[in-house]
């Protein structure tokens, strides 16, 4: 609801069609199965939201924004990286610190406060073993990146960097829904001058895959590993049984509840070793 | 919707009563009259969740807290108003300030953060005219004080200290609705024993005159002047023609743009000269 009132302020200053898409927002959420992940409510409704303002992409300001914040930030970082002990750990932890920038609520963000909190999420420790993780990326033969929002994006080139640049595709969303990266975020961010960057061809702000293109679903069938970055990501892939590390910034208790870290938390979290552990429990 | 959450998770932790109820919210949303004031769709959605969770007082446990608290930081805040230079003026501050006690979200705040923010909040502007008030208050024969919440019930009373108590009525909600302060509040915050203390009748979180009982309406209507404690009160009575002083909090951006000062601001404001000056204007 929060998320929709702001893509709608974002989309139209006319009350009227304001009252007119939050009635209709109300009576789609009556209907809500819960037994759906939230990224599949939040792709109905913001289809919808398009739908009735004729704004194609009301975050288009907010992500170019946030992708100059990140962009003008990225020397610094990669100084801070390069620096550390264990610089691959260092990207890993900054490309989830990046997870910060979420939200059109945060489009006020400044710089120092942008750079405050990643020193401070830098500084926090990264449950998860990045060991597993490296040991998993240089094996690989096919590796599939699913990004989350713009201007994290940026941070996430710091950990692509790390990755093999041959046999790394990386995926953005097929249409423009809240702040999620798009091919034109993948431009500006300088990754599809990297790497080979597709569409997933779906809308919904996560990875439910019935809904992707043909030729996503193939890439991410044949890959060894998948790197998913969000809670999106999480929401809608985490019962799969692909190799899947997810890379996430803890953000309400149903999911810290299901992670087993509290709301907050930096988590790397490895798909299958997750069952395993469970199976074992 | 936030506020229909918070109340549904004190009322049960019974998943599917959960969600038959947050339905319910939803399409009552759907049919929502934006023209009429939030605390007419707070009431029946309140009532609502009486209803489906028969829990009469999903906030009994928080008001009590709430109480307690206010309670034990009374004697301090007592000696600073008698310390101030106008200590009605002082008195005036610490009941809006203890409008900072309004909803179960901050069910946590502990003593020394309530404390914290009342000192803050007192170095703070007064933004309106203590003198008028005061004087105002000294000519009147007929005095009602229209509370607000449970805790700053308690502040209330230091303000109630410098009213005349023959003069003077207080009257509080005649049934649960959110946070709003009960007799059982009047009495936990020792102002049965100080002034005449009536219940409204109603069970809005503000005041809906048509939806008191005769009594009170008789009162409001025959008072020089009534005080009135909250945004829930403003947003119910700010269109009317009665001698009305709002001590209040501004908490959202629709109130702060009718009112003309910023959110967060602590307002004194009288409602005959407001619309003389928009008269005037």
């Amino acid at each position: 609801m929060r998320q929709a009132l702001e893509a709608m302020r974002f989309s139209t200053d006319d009350v009227s069609l304001q009252q007119r898409f939050m009635r209709e927002i109300f009576l789609c959420a009556a209907d809500l199965d819960f037994a759906q992940p939230p990224p599949s409510f939040a792709q109905k409704i913001h289809r919808r939201l398009r739908e009735i303002t004729d704004v194609k992409d009301p975050y288009l300001k907010v992500k170019q924004s946030f992708n100059r914040l990140a962009l003008k930030m990225l020397p610094q970082i990669e100084h801070t990286i390069g620096e550390a002990d264990d610089p691959f750990a260092m990207a890993v932890k900054f490309a989830i610190a990046g997870n910060i920038i979420d939200s059109g609520a945060k489009a006020a963000l400044s710089e120092s406060e942008v750079l405050e909190t990643l020193n401070k999420t830098v500084a926090m420790p990264l449950l998860g073993d990045t060991d597993s993780f490296k040991k998993a990326v240089n094996n690989a033969t096919d590796i599939l990146y699913l990004t989350d929002n713009a201007g994290e994006i940026v941070f996430d080139r710091l950990l692509i960097n790390f990755l093999p640049k041959g046999r790394t595709v990386l995926a953005v969303k097929g249409c423009p829904v809240i702040n999620d990266a798009l091919i034109a975020d993948a431009e500006a961010a300088g990754l599809t001058k990297l790497i080979k960057v597709i569409e997933n061809g779906s809308d919904a702000p996560g990875t439910i895959l019935e809904d992707c293109s043909a030729e996503f679903i193939e890439i991410f069938k044949n890959a060894d590993i998948i790197i998913s970055k969000g809670q999106g990501n999480y929401e809608t892939l985490s019962g799969r049984t692909e190799n899947i590390f997810f890379l996430l910034k803890v953000k309400c208790p149903p999911i810290a509840a299901d992670i087993g870290f509290p709301p907050g938390s930096h988590v790397l979290l490895e798909n299958l070793r997750k069952k395993s552990q469970k199976i074992s429990n």
